[in-house]
């Protein structure tokens, strides 16, 4: 009476998922709005940096053969001929013996070659006119940023698929990308399924409880990268499920469901895809939490049928929506960050499959270290507010103790991890 | 006539500057907007989680008593009164070897006080009715989720202050916070300095650049929670600046310049904060880059002059503005998280002043480990697109080697630290 399903391997479940990946699409924003989108193109630097030979410091800029005599008892004089702040440029071709005032950032006089900062020239004046002396002789170069020191036309300075943080905002508008390639944020179509659920603002009844996956999930696809649009909750009724995930389906790049994935009697997932015409992946996977999670695809795209178990739905997500969605950002590491940390607790429970637990990995002396976040049943949502990894207990493992190595997932790091791990 | 500043320790800068932290506010939004805001109220368990006892798995809730001579000898029939999905409630009170069809998630019958799972039970029908059996006993509670297990009514579950990821918008929702209570956003006015900027949308000319440190500095602002009011760049000429400061410092919380902070010919800010009589709180720090950080306030609020070079200028947004911007957010670690991490190249130069080097660190084996991004020159803005991490070389050190232990503070993290390191 019992539907059997057959577990497979997480790693043959990612790898048959990823068959179906999706292009991302490119959109352009204002510089204004790409702080903390993904480059959708290398950015390319359009322009030397510097464009153009400028002084570094404050001081004067001369040519550094008039200083070549210059010693500690032959101070050398110069005509100090003009006045450069930042952004300005002299008209002056400078001559023998002339110095020009320099601010940091202006741009080399012509025939200049050299900076002499402030701190060591004595500056004075004759008659009105200014003039400064040297104890000491400059080298060609001498304190100047030579055009092209930085970067050079042409190169690729950031690979498309990076999240644009602050520096690359800085270099996105040194070289005037006023409107930035990004990646089109996929859109996720989300429903939660279960009689139980109530929504947030209603008072509590007796055998229910308020929908919290929906804005669990909703919170995960933003931290994804992507946009949710939620379309609510659905009653354990077959006929008006169907019809709403058949509707939806067509608005959205990715289609998640929560809850009705398993094989208890209320559970419609599976007929609905039958229904749909579309070809389940697997709906068994040999892990814990999330062994129920199903993927079905229809005409090329993917339909999530994620557990109505909070940290079940949780890893789930991170396991097979994430990656999906950050190919769709032209991530090269979709996948969680995976690294290594001691476990600083025992974990007593012996592991007949793969188990993600939800954990706090924290930094000791340049180590890391992980416990769990909290009790682990899997129905316990606790946990997962105070979790920033999940520790990966390989199948078929037993018990682990305190100061044992394990491998951990990051969950709030934006690098990612090839597959397999 | 070059005008000499006294460097104070960074330590005191900031010391000093903490004196004038400003109190957050609350607003309320939409849980729906709600993720990736800061709490400005500790997050309460409005009821017992879960509120009701429940069947964490499908099967059939039974009175324990009734499985007492069970074995595998002596089987005990059940009949098959009721059946049960999540959400919905028994009106029967189960008698003596009566059973109930239960779903996961849903509540547990009057009567009954344990749950037996499918796989142990035989399930079948006697003229219609369904019928049950099982071959061993089970005790009060056995697979039972109790009222309350989860959480309790009135505890406190998060801390004011804390960043709301995907598991505390699920307790948000658990708990019916449509309408979350958040750390109102700070407005950081921001100016940038320099006759020698243009805008990003301009042709380069000799001797000026795009203005790329507003850009870096709003994504700075943003990164750290707040909101900013860019209002334009400034000519270096002494009314223009004075005028625009002096309104723009009335409609922000903080008010942050680039440029024209140092002693250059053309840097007015000194003089704007004279005029404008505001307090000095410090205009030299013993720290490379960003030494020429100033700080003034004026009625209790703080103007930022942060250098106009962009290593500098970034540098001084982390240390100062940032821990004063997450005091706002109702953080108690405000500051830039410190952790070890063992260098992985030779830093040859030595440090007179305390060098913040912009570094990328990674996780080797479990553990930190850090090199710079790039070259260390100060006008490079190249090495900040690559930077997750400043790495702090204290003053008075020598060179340091590959190998050595060395301190970091993380630009990506959301955890930070108190003060002082």
């Amino acid at each position: 009476m019992l539907e059997r399903r057959k577990p497979i391997p997480i790693g043959d479940a990612v790898k048959k998922m990823m068959e179906y990946q999706l292009d991302g699409k490119t959109e352009y924003v204002s510089i204004d709005e790409s702080y903390g989108r993904f480059l959708s193109e290398d950015l390319v630097a359009t322009s030397d940096v510097p464009h153009f030979d400028r002084a570094p410091y404050d001081g004067f800029a001369v040519r550094s053969i008039d200083t070549k005599e210059a010693s500690l008892n032959n101070p050398v004089e110069f005509k100090v001929v003009d006045h450069l702040g930042a952004g300005l440029t002299s008209s002056k071709i400078i001559k023998d013996y002339e110095a020009v005032r320099i601010m940091t950032g202006a741009m080399m006089p012509e025939g200049t070659d050299a900076v002499v900062m402030f701190e060591v020239a004595k500056a004075y004046e004759k008659n009105g006119t200014p003039y400064m002396s040297i104890k000491r002789s400059f080298k060609k170069g001498d304190n100047v940023s030579y055009r092209g020191e930085d970067a050079k036309k042409g190169e690729v300075l950031v690979k498309k698929g990076t999240l644009i943080n602050p520096g690359i905002q800085a270099m996105l508008a040194t070289f005037g990308y006023n409107s930035v390639p990004v990646a089109k944020k996929p859109i996720i179509g989300l429903f939660a399924t279960g009689t139980e659920l109530l929504e947030v603002d209603e008072e509590l009844v007796p055998g229910k409880i308020r929908n919290s996956n929906s804005h669990m999930i909703a919170a995960q696809i933003q931290r994804t990268g992507a946009i949710v649009q939620y379309y609510g909750k659905l009653p354990d009724v077959f006929e008006t499920c169907f019809t709403a995930v058949k509707t939806a389906l067509e608005k959205v790049d990715i289609l998640i469901t929560t809850g009705g994935v398993s094989v208890g009697d209320f559970d419609y997932l599976p007929a609905i895809y039958e229904k749909l015409g579309a070809e389940v992946l697997f709906n068994k996977v040999a892990m814990r939490p999330g062994s129920v999670t199903t993927i079905a695809q229809l005409q090329g795209k993917l339909l999530f049928g994620l557990s109505g178990n909070p940290s079940a739905c949780y890893v789930g997500f991170e396991l097979f929506a994430r990656p999906i969605i950050r190919k769709m950002l032209f991530s090269t590491t979709p996948h969680l960050r995976k690294e290594k940390a001691i476990l600083e607790v025992d974990f007593p429970k012996a592991n007949p499959f793969t188990r993600f637990v939800r954990s706090a990995f924290s930094i000791k002396e340049g180590k890391l270290s992980v416990t769990p976040s909290g009790l682990d049943k899997s129905n316990i949502i606790m946990s997962l507010s105070g979790a920033n990894s999940l520790m990966i207990l390989p199948g078929g493992t037993r018990s682990f103790k305190a100061g044992d190595e394990v491998e951990i997932l990051l969950l709030e790091d934006q690098a990612g991890s090839v597959w397999p791990w």
